[in-house]
């Protein structure tokens, strides 16, 4: 058995695809690359692949570190893992930075060959079921014909209800975590807003603003912080900042007072000295369109029909970006389908961001899950578990 | 009896104060104008004037007409009015613009007699407990040593309360609608990222814009989208907009696709062309600021110990920003303190905007209790009210 099923180092890949994909826009994007990572390794039937999907803020770097850097850990490393609840050890997991992103894939950064200009505000506008498209292929390339499950948190839970439905016969299990069948009015209003605090950036420049050697990080920045308010739920921030000062005593002035505006700053200055303000574009749209139900006047339940997959959903009580009841809009829908479904509302004071976190209820939860899924597996998959490392 | 009595329409006053107006943050505000607006008639007791406190976006101007122009109708008309549920035929009602604020008022865009400059940026900071110190002033000068009752909604209620606990001998009732007894860090964390978007507009010039000959339209509009959000409950939003579009189909790029995109971007346009962005900034601090149990440890009931009026507080069942959680916390903290507390949680699907809205049940409660406010005024009061319109 190799050392590095347990050691879980990744090497990030680069993959070029030459034919162009068409776009649910009636678009097409030309040749373009994706970024992928993997863990742990395929089995001999080819049948224990878990590919996870992502959400706005994160990529193909899913789990481990580089080199040994705790700093560079993947985006889920608490869940992805050797003995963690989606184990390595056991499983071929994939992660895929999505068309559009900025960490490596083909974006509004990458240059577009038919102008040897970067492709700036004319990048395509790709949808969930784009992504989905394109993750295909990889698996296509990776000699993947059916996935043991697909799995995603928010947006990236949206991706693995549209594997579902999309691609129903490559699907054993869909995991979708606090997530939503389509955006309500609210959470457009707040991508929206979010995006004209970028595009009215002057460093914006109609999206052009590689060309002019800026980038539009005010406007980024109030972005991140508008998502960062919609993660958190009110009562996890009230315990977490409640109203703390920053200093001794109020300023009466315009610098900091509370701590919980320093925080925003901050999180909103980080983001923005890393994060394409295009892709912020591209993704919170992605967001918007999402919505499988529309193509049958609004019936969820015929929009699921097609699927064939096993389900796990989970929704936590205090995230109220994507509250338990979206997640229960979308159990109904499948059972109103004859679907197996597992279902778990899991009690957090950590609202969307929960997703995320090392809370142990809704980690023993996906733990037991994949368990189950793994038991499923054919016996030449369970046999490249060593028996004294199996939990 | 004359006729404005039942016109109601209003004429602004502006009232200069030559004696500079100590500030809580220790400074001072020199020479300043108010305008005031009145309606109905002070009784020869000088007991049945009503002050209603504006919140953010409001002024003197509460009820009535302009002319005849429906167009110009005050901010609270269907609240304050002859017949309405605070009744100008009976009170002598009283709206003040605050200071710093931008409807005539000295506020940012006034001239600093020190410098013969706007003041800008140098306007101080200044709060609740300011305001109502300020409108105290307002009050002598028209001969009113006690209020029949002080009312507000959100930012308006907190006035209320501010005046409850800091002029108590000269308060019979107060009525605070919708408020809360200090911002939660989410709260704090909204005005901030509205702040953000006003001073990082290029067009801000650290608050000395006038002199450019520019607003910082793209900011103040980002912070009202904000705000708008937060004024509407996510189900108002759903009921409202939904996921409707304002076209036929999904545009696939960077034009609006859904109403409630329209909605916000109009919402956010037609405010940064009257609203002051200075003004915007002092009124979200001073709301940050405004926490009467800071000084008393926390402790609310302590903080209310002082005050001798009696209460009407209402909230709405759908306000996520000021919660009934919240206006439930002032509740208790009077009911430790033996206060005569009338409390109403009232079901409106509207969120936080319900309290400017015609809900006939709120409305009704209002009613009920400015009429019992009426049958407590001295007989003189009662006298001017002719017997045939009483309701």
């Amino acid at each position: 058995m190799p050392a590095s099923l347990d050691s879980c180092e990744p090497t990030p890949q680069r993959h070029a695809f030459d034919q162009p994909l068409p776009l649910k826009s009636g678009s097409a994007m030309p040749a373009y690359e994706l970024m992928v990572e993997t863990y742990g390794e395929l089995d001999a039937t080819r049948s224990n692949a878990v590919l996870i999907c992502h959400a706005l803020n994160a990529s193909h770097h899913v789990a481990g570190t580089y080199g040994d850097d705790p700093k560079t850990a993947g985006w889920w490393d608490n869940m992805v893992g050797p003995g963690k609840p989606v184990d390595t050890r056991r499983f071929f997991v994939i992660g895929i930075n999505n068309l559009g992103s900025c960490f490596g894939s083909t974006g509004p950064m990458s240059v577009d060959p038919a102008t040897g200009q970067p492709w700036g505000s004319r990048f395509p506008v790709v949808t969930v079921e784009d992504w989905v498209d394109a993750q295909a292929r990889v698996l296509d390339r990776l000699g993947i014909e059916r996935l043991a499950a697909v799995m995603g948190g928010s947006l990236g839970g949206m991706q693995a209800l549209a594997w579902a439905i999309r691609h129903p016969q490559r699907v054993a299990h869909c995991v979708a975590i606090a997530s939503a069948p389509a955006l309500s009015a609210q959470n457009i209003a707040f991508n929206e807003v979010a995006r004209r605090a970028i595009v009215t950036d002057p460093d914006f420049h109609g999206g052009n603003y590689y060309a002019h050697g800026v980038v539009p990080r005010q406007g980024l920045s109030v972005a991140r912080m508008i998502g960062h308010i919609t993660y958190l739920s009110d009562d996890a921030m009230a315990r977490k900042f409640g109203r703390s000062l920053r200093g001794d005593a109020l300023n009466y002035g315009w610098d900091v007072d509370f701590q919980i505006e320093s925080y925003l700053r901050h999180q909103g200055e980080k983001f923005s000295g890393y994060f394409d303000a295009n892709t912020y574009l591209l993704l919170t749209r992605a967001l918007d369109y999402f919505d499988p139900a529309a193509e049958y006047g609004g019936d969820l339940a015929a929009a699921l029909a097609p699927t064939q997959a096993r389900f796990l959903l989970a929704s936590f009580t205090t995230d109220w970006r994507f509250s338990p009841e979206r997640s229960r809009e979308i159990v109904r829908a499948l059972l109103a389908n004859r679907r197996e479904v597992s279902y778990a509302e899991i009690a957090s004071p950590h609202g969307h961001d929960a997703f995320l976190m090392d809370e142990p209820h809704y980690h023993d939860v996906v733990r037991a899950y994949f368990d189950r899924i793994a038991q499923q597996l054919p016996a030449a998959a369970a046999a490249a578990v060593p028996t004294g490392e199996t939990r």
